[in-house]
């Protein structure tokens, strides 16, 4: 009879256990360094991009069907269909150029999810481009991935175009 | 003795209830329906347009200097810019004209954060103007706001300009 009641008071101790530290458990899974992890995922994205790897550069997105990607053609939707347009719009290493991402802004949006805000330059003989993005980064078992991205060209010394 | 006893066998009990209760509270805690109230705003917003109320229009943006638009322009910072690129884009009624959102998508980003995609049109007599928008919304007290919001014209066939 002692022993049961020693086992149920273990119980209970236990249970008290789990109680508290089930939220801080919870905490402690929550992201280390967000920040730091994007940052790493968009500066590879950058060197695949200046090695001509498209597809090292595409690592840096959600490969799911799910991924989609907005601009001035509209909306790409899929992996396959964002590869199809940067193989597209990329041939060859002449029109990549130099790929330079600058004013990176990155904002949390809760444990598994950020906003990114920032500029992008390519650097070509054939002439240089350039805009802002919005990317929407989510957390996955294998990092940091861009789910959304949402980018436009910035014209020099644009202030003419109207956008609702 | 024996009420110390079931005080203890009670106490383990209660204890099991709120470790099973707490991550389904948890749950419960979560926003109610974070798409019907997203999608009010968005239609709040349309009707307020199409009265030709800027002011009312902006209520579904977050009024804060952190609110950030970016586009063909580049980034615009704040409400009172985001209020002032409005104002100067679309003066009147004419230049405002009929606007429709369509095509709506809403994906959580956790509890209190979406991301929203769409597509915007406005019917005009001086000539309709229309094309993608991707938005991230924030709970707050008040509700769901707009805290960022990156809109691209669409031109009706495009499907030359290159964006990164």
């Amino acid at each position: 009879m002692r022993k049961h009641r020693l086992l149920v008071v273990l119980l209970a101790i236990l249970c008290f256990a789990a109680c508290l530290a089930g939220p801080a458990g919870h905490a402690g899974a929550a992201p280390q360094a967000p920040e730091q992890a994007i940052r790493a995922v968009l500066l590879s994205q950058q060197e695949a991009w200046n090695r001509a790897d498209v597809d090292a550069f595409l690592t840096g997105y959600w490969n799911s069907e799910e991924l989609s990607f907005s601009g001035s053609n509209g909306i790409t939707r899929g992996f396959a269909g964002v590869r199809e347009r940067y193989k597209k719009g990329y041939p060859d290493q002449q029109a990549m150029g130099k790929l330079e991402f600058s004013g990176l802004e990155i904002r949390p949006l809760g444990p598994d999810a950020a906003l990114v805000l920032g500029r992008w330059h390519l650097t070509r003989t054939i002439g240089d481009v350039g805009g802002v993005f919005s990317l929407v980064f989510r957390r996955f078992p294998e990092g940091w991935r861009i789910i959304h991205d949402h980018t436009s060209v910035v014209a020099p010394s644009s202030d003419s175009q109207n956008e609702h």
